[in-house]
């Protein structure tokens, strides 16, 4: 068999800019699909797919596909980061698509077969006050989940993970525009924040009891040492985990985390080079790694770095928002369904248009996400409906808010 | 004087599986007994004796018991292991046995003497609700007990320590037989035993008060972070020890219970190699050394095993569960009577008919278990009424139940 | 489909006891092999599996295989240790091999395809003296062999990997059996050793040049100390690696062994437990990670172990003497073929008998082996054939040689 | 029964200064023996066993020898150091010769029986010059010793270990007396020894050759950094071990030889405290330890000692000059012969009237120490003989001799 295509699908069925991988055979209907979404930099990923890897691997085995990503990663010569990992890891995961489909069975069966029926996910439970996050975590706790992340907006702040703010650009003063230094619209300040979460949480717990998992994202934007301050003060609320504490850049400062506080760590969504994960799993920094499986290469990695934690007690708990495709959660759901140390999955409960462009999207039900059991990944696009749904114009094509403190100074994100 | 028979005695009198080894000498009627009960694997070192252990021996001096330690562990070649080390540990305590009755003396004796009349012991008290454990606990310390190890069952779950769930096989959902995802019973789920063990011990020193020393024993089941916050919920409560918290894979995770809380650690049940146990010893992480030691290969590293522990300030408590027949009890007595670095024995209390098969079964009066100051270990085995209570049937012949989270994922144990 | 029989299946077709294990499935004509050799202690292997393991797992689906080696692992409560691993290890490739077949492609298909066309092999060249060893291994290079391990006797000791040594019970005094210190045939001294080996190396850097890759097995036999000025010894001479300078319970010496020199270090066919093998790994204290597939529990250990080796720049060099069956060796052919972080795998050149017993057997050539690209491992056994070659009669039942030095202490191994 | 007295016996047949303790018991003709000599302090020890041990000790259980060892430490609240340690010892071993003699075997038997037919010992060949040592060194070699520890004279200063050099008190100029700063008779200046060893060893390689096992003592003389490079320049001459690189204080140096050389390392002569030894072992700094029994309080912890030892891949190597009396080698052979870890012991070669006092003394021959395999040591002590050899005269009753450098300052030792 020899790859006779790779192909890169833009498409924006719910308004993220997706971009899937689409790895064509000479085997007449084989072909594997894989997420290469970096919903930021989207079209860089796609010219590094059509440019340099459809001309290299035209011609070859899609049955070699340890020694597609070894040469392909090598290939660049200046290797990792976000678009080279994600386009490798669209193709790598399109090449495991089709593998399952040769042999007629969903892919976590290569994997070693299924460790549990199904996948435990969590959901977002988001509001603008602790009523109404409590409020929305308690639908969701009817409709079966058992895990739900809260986020709550800090009023008069750009709040992460709450709303729609992360595809409005921002509108905060910058250095050069503004002489003023008080808080703006808009703009984001620590501190409050950091007094609001526990607020939030004793609230949860208060009304929603003890049995439910609560998860909390911090998502960096907390300096390193009033971030380690709120884990302590969150520990009497038992969350199931606490989620990037620390910008990449500062996850050392896990190892004071580790000596001061018990809370479960969560981390590792902007991992994009080994060097940022690996020490954290040997030395036990972590609990949960949150890789987003293509922004690190693709399944062939995630595979490995499934054992590799499952060697030092970490759990895995990939990422999974709304800019990890339908394809992209099919494709982790093979692992989820067959390491023996998944922690939990994230889930984003696709719209209709979505669902309709990716036929086989894996369902949620009873709290958990089901394989339907199909060959390879068992999900597929249509195309031409697909096409009927562009990126969105957007000022900065996609990029994410610029959020600023009080003073303009530029916040991680 | 010199070996001439080494046999693997199998009866389960009380219907636990029981593997005892007798050493036979040339020296009428002089014999030695030991401990080699694996109950889940009891054949495996039934073969082990047999057909290895057995020619390898006969003819050897039996006074050479270090000897004949060094040269059996690596007469295998490949080493350590639980079968190995159990058929090793029968035959190395039954060598002891037969010293000090060629002395005439309590085996103690050679191990330099009694360092306390009699050793303490702690006891199980189980309930299905606080007040039943509380109940129990109460019965045992009328009895003159002052160690009670308290363990609650969590409704509607497998719980470890509580009823006869240890024999019977998981009905569990397995992978790949069942399409539910609700709490089956008997499985299993960390949080709501996480939650309900806190005020399980709460509610025993309010009603049993602060002197009787409490133990628990986590029993693996609980990820590494989860149990760590429980040890430190825990903490109030004064805890004698707090035992298997992690598996033994996890355990380097004793090094972040160190940094966060003083609950007393014991551990060690599992052990069968050095590198499990010599670390944590090494770097103090744990307060007592739980291993069985038959599982480690009998009296001999046991012996250098509580001299290390002595060197850190580590004090022995060494496993003996019912699966610890009345021969390993009795063999472990003679350390926990010499060793200054004693700090408690688990206890079991054996029912009649095994006490029958046993003549000379360590006596257990006012919380502590006594010698019989009997030459050797002063107990025997009557073959005869040994032969009558074979293993009892069990369609997995005797493995330990399979434990399974409510989303089928195989729990450690 | 599910899994209708476990067999354990003994043979020596050229005196090595070896074990292979047939799950047989109900789908007809489907079954898979796996190698659960264990030589010096093979009967004990063979109840784990027929007393615990086939009971256990009639019934279930063999595609589980992750599902089934965690399940099993706990199912003997203490785990790990060579004849628990052995027996699930036989099981675990057994299970892969019918994955392989049941889709009609060799397992490496399943390990993300071929990074290399065939496996480059190392074979053993022993002698007398340095003329001899030179004169074998020249032998080898003619055939095509590039690497090549040398081991020379030391005139009047009981050395380590020439001659038929292994299989032969020492004659050596015991203490308590002789009075003499002398020298005796077969005893075993390092000292000579340490001072013969290098002038092996010297002459056959001098004779054979500096092209071929030479490696060398110590053998545990040596005090650490001794082992490491050795290794600075042989620096010079460019070993390919140094095999097993120091039991496993000593390991912790190649912290000493990194500071002091950069002789390449190959260690690990003892081990049997993660904690004999994680750390060094982690702390990349090795270069070549030599287990026994099956005696650290099958392939499904070995994929991840190969994936931890990976992180840390580790090759992997798979222990492959006699009592590695034809069918261990198609097995772990599967994984050099695909792993990225391959390094060398030891070849044993089966006699014809082994060879008609086991139809399939890996081809040797061009210094190398080699898949014949059937489905699953591409091997089968002629059981009626196997059944011819009952296992030899041993005084010990095959136990490793007990190795004394002079004064009548026994030596590891 | 019970202890009916404790005495000291002090005696020198051959002019150093011995304490033999005496431990009698109200079974007739039962007693035992241990030797408490600290020839440098004699009296202080004889005070503290006369004083303060017999009264503690009669009418106490001899059979309770690790409750005595533990109640006599604690019973001077400030413990360790030389005087109570020797105190301690000597009874202790004295307490494990009666439990010997009561069972009527060798001590090695309590400790799990011989391990080897005898033990290897080194002696000690000096010299005024290359020639000398190498010619004494040879008698030894002819005689049938294996291991010979070669110390060479510097001339022209006073060294260590040649000659009678250790009971003259030091002419050195003391500060207060000699204006002058040059090369005194018998001053000590550490760069001519340093620079003369390294020809020592080269000079006895190329005339004994590479079999003959040598060791030297360095004696803590050297500032450490000028004995690591001395260790370093001896490597090449594969010393079986290098002694007392530094002085108990500055012994933390040997992370810095271990980081640099593969040297094999002897010390613990001095050694008194727990803190001087367990962290050298427990991080593998050493492959001898060289306690001196009674100087660590007896066979009890030394006993434990070997097991701690044992763990971490250390050999015993215990201290055995003129100032171990013939009960003091007598007692250490039960170790020597038993324990698995056993590396070497130095030998004295008695007297003629020493051997007289001491009936029973164990016989060297072929190399190695054997035991007469009489019970408990298997020595005696004529008591009436030993009181005709009182301490010989000396201006500072036994002190070291004072050696000083050629400004006067004082030199470890």
């Amino acid at each position: 068999m020899k790859i006779t295509d790779v192909k890169a699908i833009c498409t924006a069925p719910d308004g993220i800019r997706l971009v899937i991988v689409k790895v064509e055979t000479d085997e007449p209907g084989l072909y594997g699909l894989g997420c290469a979404t970096f919903t930021q930099r989207p079209l860089a990923v796609v010219t590094a797919i059509e440019e340099y890897l459809k001309p290299f691997l035209v011609g070859r085995d899609p049955a070699a596909i340890e020694d597609i990503w070894q040469a392909s990663f090598v290939s660049s010569y200046w290797r990792s980061g976000p678009v080279l990992n994600n386009a490798m890891g669209g193709v790598d995961s399109a090449l495991w698509d089709i593998k399952g489909k040769q042999f007629g069975v969903p892919v976590y069966q290569l994997f070693g077969g299924k460790s549990r029926v199904a996948a435990d996910v969590y959901v977002h439970a988001n509001g603008s006050d602790v009523r109404e996050v409590e409020d929305n975590a308690r639908a969701y706790l009817e409709q079966g989940f058992r895990h739900v992340r809260a986020q709550i907006e800090v009023t008069g702040y750009s709040t992460y993970g709450v709303g729609s703010s992360q595809s409005v650009p921002s509108t905060n003063p910058k250095p050069s525009e503004s002489a003023r230094l008080k808080v703006e619209e808009k703009a984001w300040e620590p501190r409050p924040y950091c007094l609001l979460v526990p607020r939030l949480f004793e609230h949860l717990r208060n009304t929603l009891g003890d049995e439910v998992e609560l998860l909390h994202d911090v998502h960096e934007r907390v300096p390193p040492i009033m971030a380690i301050q709120l884990a302590k003060e969150l520990e009497p609320y038992r969350l199931f985990f606490l989620e990037d504490m620390f910008a990449p850049e500062d996850n050392e400062y896990l190892r004071m985390v580790r000596a001061q506080t018990a809370v479960p760590i969560a981390i590792g969504e902007l991992y994009v080079n080994v060097h940022e994960y690996v020490p954290l799993i040997r030395d036990r920094l972590l609990d949960f790694i949150r890789v987003h499986i293509s922004d690190i290469g693709g399944l062939t990695p995630a595979r490995k770095l499934s054992a590799l934690c499952e060697y030092f007690g970490v759990r895995t708990a990939f990422h999974g928002p709304g800019d990890t495709s339908p394809v992209g959660h099919a494709a982790q759901l093979q692992l989820d369904l067959s390491v023996p140390n998944f922690g939990i999955q994230e889930a984003h409960l696709f719209g209709e248009r979505t669902r309709e462009v990716f036929p086989g999207c894996p369902e949620i039900r009873d709290g958990a996400m089901w394989s339907n059991e199909q060959p390879g990944f068992g999900i597929d696009i249509d195309e031409s409906l697909a096409a009927k749904y562009p990126f969105p114009e957007h000022p900065y094509n996609g990029a994410w808010p610029e959020i600023r403190r009080r003073d303009g100074t530029v916040v991680k994100p």
